[in-house]
């Protein structure tokens, strides 16, 4: 079956406050990097998912997205999906 | 002076454990969602910097990525950057 990899990066909503990402600025001047504006820090989940299609994939990690990475009520997401190429690496020779 | 927005990937390395990923995998099969391996969080930092030119800002978010946003012992991180479009929405009409 095929393989797909998926990365979901989850990021707080803009409304909602970011301690840690401040914090992490403002150790940015002190470490001598000016001009550092808007840090943010989220999630970067990377998985792999088998799926007879790549639809199929999507839906299954949207699903997983909504319900178990993310939390939606303070949380956005985005879904970058890719096919894994299959190789003939595993083959006898 | 150029704005930059730059998107850090923070990844444990291949080498080291990442039990909240995996738990995450396993509760992705509670949910009926099956054949998703390879599960391992990281982490998303978006920031923006004002730099003369790319290159500049892209060293500047290097040394702020080794010394402040992964711990190179365990992580691995990579760097994307773009500069931010200035428009005229700012401008008196």
């Amino acid at each position: 079956m095929p393989r797909f990899h998926a990365r979901v990066l989850v990021s707080l909503r803009p409304s909602v406050l970011d301690p840690a990402g401040e914090a992490t600025r403002a150790a940015s001047s002190r470490l001598g990097v000016e001009g550092v504006s808007r840090l943010r820090i989220g999630k970067a989940v990377e998985l792999e998912i088998e799926a007879p299609d790549a639809d199929t994939a999507r839906s299954r990690v949207e699903l997983l997205s909504d319900r178990l990475l993310a939390n939606p009520v303070i949380e956005n997401w985005e879904l970058e999906l890719s096919e894994i190429a299959t190789t003939n690496a595993s083959l006898p020779a």
